[in-house]
């Protein structure tokens, strides 16, 4: 398309993962707090300013970093990568497309060598890095699991306006694309993309960019993600889950959301499926399917199609957003407006969207 | 209280336990594809007017009756006695009480000997049995289980305008109490009582009655309950289900709710408490703690509070309804001008209840 | 028979369920470590000798007590009875039994009001005891629970020489048979009996006794189960498990048998099913049958068959043992002259036992 | 070392994971009941001869085929490679290798297209083939799943006499090593490597070989596997179970080992850990760690250490076996001069390794 990011002559990083995030917090010792003694991520290392968290099967020296700051933001996601040349590659890759590059050898972070960081094409400060700090994989350390044990970080999820344009520069990056939400206009609203063989590494969600959806982390099972629910239960802290826990349709994944004391938004997930070889078939839900954000579907709240977290550039200033042009899937969906459908066919028979399947927008309306 | 349900003289039926309920459906070839093809309940025996249904543990002929009718309702609540003479005791007390009693030597129902069935003081057709055919308990056929396994059945939930009034008269039925929703005035929204070492056999919900809120089945553990969910939304059923999974607050249980093809309620439900002592210590639920109904403070949808299924008279007669006079739990919380909080004493502050936690009537306001 | 226990014309107690368990240990700081450091149990109350612990559903003062004492053994199988009164019919009953029986008002334990103490005609501590201190129930208390919570007491295993006798005087106490190993040839191994409505409040197993074969806890779910024996590996502490996990046939129930500092043995249960009914029907496996005791058909070990801890009398002093004269069901199952079978009739046939279901005296000797 | 097999001048074809075996099985009936109608997996295709099977969240046409023939043999270890271009890479690499290479245009199974079969350099059977048939993702087809539901072809595991020279062969072959079991003194016991970032696609365990170990597939959650295990019983087939469940020392899984009607072993694996950056830590055991293969320092049946399937040439002839010259783990260990702890430097204190972590070999030169 005409706005199409180009694709450069230069390869890109091979990137192995997603790593770690940086989330610049308003209040150290509330997410803190959070992160740790609620959801029990474990601190690798911490400073007045900063902790440094890891999963319980995380070897690397972290997979989030609390920075106190002004602002709620992110400041970085950071990708691992497979060998110190990529950092190189990731150096020209980025300065063919006309973007902001720093790199430093000491890293951007503790726990990190050599490092290199970019406003990418669609706003957002992604962070290569090989060189890192090992550390104590804590996976038999049973001892210190909790109920809602954390056991890897997983995915990230990315606000963009056009998910389209999106889609075709992190391809060019070296991801590809496992699952999206269309409609039969052809309109995209979300898609997923993976390096590692799991549904994704990352998600572009379309709405007003750039901003953070939400960042996630892996349990083993189910009954994990409902402890967290439970001990959030009996801590009064309830107010912190914004939606589910549910089985995603996109994933087949079982999930809860989650709202951290700046209002950060964190998945936890358990239990997609292995997407590793090439010819990895494409899932496409129709934006309607009212299965395909929630299996069961139950109807996904209207904050978490609005709210989003801020991203920064590399001066630490929050980045401009721009608006998304193209249709909202709130809008298409459950908006006043919109419908979606159970059984593709039955719209408006046999009760195929009983009044609590229909969301509060549509409810609103009706009051 | 001035409408007080006078205690007999004659002492109660010593009841076992909650033990069958009698749906009338509309259509039974799609009531027996809920309840046996997606649910699983076994099927003891059918006609072609009636189907009765077992849970996975059960040794009595069934747990569920289904049953060919022009009106979807319940026809019996029925409870199984520790004696035959329990039978002539349950005679005694209704008669005292001056309620239509009626006794056949034959049952009510196919695999029941003698039984009772009445129209209680409340309007609900109870119905008591001891003799009843012995069937096999399904318990160790791991072969025949399926992921969403029903394994007991658990409890009723009935609607009644006058909850202490109701209570007044169970607890001469010889139930206790377990567990309260009240408020700061004294008003009692909802009460759980039991026979079984459980939460309940059946529980009170203030509203116009009476009415079947719900009956419930149990499953060992929460993943299969999840399991139902994933499966419904394999069918494309999802539309069935209307509220959770979720944990409660009273009883803390994990629950689900489903609306079956005539649009009765069932829930699943697992992992309650025993409360077999007669000490039992009652938990009072302030009805504005949003964890009440909810632990994880996820808004109730309104039909959950709205709907229910009407009951027969011995006549096979729906039942008038009552209006129920004392506040609606459903207006004291997330109506127009009540309200409720996480963390009592945090209202309004905080993020105590964010919006994603006020639920589909508050919000429906908003818009 | 000719050695029946004599029927008391007074009637027995009516007991609710087992409560409490007082084991004497050799060292009070290992035991505190491993009940309550490793497995979780709450501490209620503790001094220099004693220590009170309960599980995480409990509103009694507590469930085990651990007391310092130079000799490893049981002072207490303690049951709550529905009443003070209940009290004196304990008494009544006891004496007309020609038993030593203790009163204390203030309790044997703390946290207990009144309560009686004897010495049974099988030669085992019973207590009984109705007043109780109330202390908080931590079922809601997520934020305390570990991921191998234990949520009740769910039951105890006493070794006799004459299980039949045992099953006799049981009875008489107001206990019900619920399943039972027996021969073709009439001998008796094992049964469970109930007051509460599971499959047990205490178990009979053949052997010389009176010894106590086992203390059980229950778990919500299996991988709460598995959960204690990965943290046990964790700490080093792996050779405490003892037997499974597995599944019994017997019950039901998924089981783990760990050995505490002393060798006492403790049951980790969980999801047997409901036996209320006065006709629930008794279940009798064959004592060849070799899914009887792990329906998996797992091996038991042979210590779970010949190791159990001593049981004081009301001096403290350690009960003489008097041997089992039937036969043992270990001979007769995996012992040089028994046999078992997977498949009833297939003995021998269709690799119905090969040699990973033989355990560790049948293969021993082919060694 | 001298008998080191030559790294190739070819490179190796790039593997992305074990992806089928070929069982040839002696009564294809009894072997498709098992597979099937016990195991739940999904047949694609089937004739007379053979049956092709997949697992849940498959989308190539088999991971598992049944033939037909006269001797229980394994007939191919099946390898999904990047692209057609590395069936080439596979043939010069082999060929260099001096080994026989097949190649077949239309694959040597239904649903594959071009592939190359070779005799490898340890004497097994090796398959690799690009082109294959898509079918239906059957993920998100809960109404299909059982509560055993088996999702993922996860592993193979090869007997072979000397470790170090199949650890240099399948690293030239792109496999890392990701945990092994060794000893003081240097000898390895057994080491996994993988292509796909789990711990292994293959395991290399030595003995008498070559043979076939087992081959693994994954469930979701640890009760899926426990499932299983019920459904055996239930079915009167638990005789099919060897070992466990467990939990793995090596790769923290949750395992299961069953063994079909011709003998094959077959194990049932979840939840272990990624290992995909090229600095993975490799985790190393010390053969006397008694906790090593079984976390829970449960004993490991002799038959599992002793028995595995033949393997065949590629005239479908079995190959003959070479001996293992190095320790063997079973004699080491549980073996009458072997021995093992729970804590280093413990052995023989502090009831370290009570009987019944001593296994039946130990056991048995006790009786
Ligand atoms: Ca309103
Ligand atoms: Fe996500
Ligand atoms: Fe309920
Ligand atoms: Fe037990
Ligand atoms: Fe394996």
């Amino acid at each position: 398309p005409a706005n199409a990011i180009p694709t450069p002559t230069a390869p890109p990083p091979d990137i192995l993962r997603c790593a770690s995030m940086e989330l610049v917090v308003t209040d150290l010792a509330a997410s803190r707090a959070f992160y740790h003694d609620v959801l029990g991520l474990v601190i690798t290392e911490e400073d007045e300013q900063t902790v440094y968290l890891r999963s319980f099967e995380e070897f690397i020296h972290h997979n989030l970093v609390l920075r106190q700051g002004p602002v709620a933001a992110v400041a970085a996601f950071s990708y691992r990568v497979r060998s110190p040349e990529d950092l190189d590659r990731a150096v020209a890759f980025y300065t063919e497309l006309g973007c902001r590059v720093e790199r430093r050898p000491e890293g951007f972070s503790k726990g990190y060598g050599d490092s290199v960081r970019v406003e990418d094409p669609l706003g957002f400060p992604y962070e290569f890095f090989y060189d890192v700090k090992h550390v104590e994989r804590l996976a038999w350390r049973y001892d210190l699991h909790i109920p809602g044990a954390l056991v890897r970080l997983d995915h990230f999820n990315q606000v963009t306006p056009d998910v389209p344009r999106a889609i075709g520069y992190v391809e060019d990056l070296g991801f590809r694309v496992t699952e999206d939400i269309r409609d039969a206009e052809g309109t995209v609203y979300a898609a997923w993309m993976r390096r590692k063989p799991t549904v994704h590494d990352t998600a572009m969600t379309g709405g007003d960019g750039p901003r953070m959806h939400h960042v996630a982390f892996a349990t083993h099972e189910k009954h994990n993600i409902i402890a967290i629910c439970d001990k959030l239960g009996a801590l009064r802290l309830s107010n912190h889950i914004e939606r589910g826990p549910g089985r995603h349709g996109v994933s087949n994944a079982f999930y809860l959301y989650l709202r951290d004391p700046d209002g950060h938004r964190v998945e936890i997930y358990t239990q997609d499926y292995y997407t590793g070889d090439p010819d990895n078939p494409l899932v496409s839900w129709d934006v309607h399917d009212n299965q395909r954000r929630d299996w069961w579907g139950n109807p996904v709240v209207p904050s978490w199609y609005t709210e989003a977290s801020l991203v920064l550039d590399l001066d630490g200033n929050p980045q401009p957003l721009t608006s998304r042009t193209d249709d909202s899937e709130l809008e298409v969906t459950i908006g006043a407006d919109g419908f979606s459908y159970t059984r593709e066919g039955h719209e408006g028979k046999d009760h195929d969207m009983p009044s609590w399947k229909q969301g509060e927008y549509k409810l609103g309306h009706q009051l």
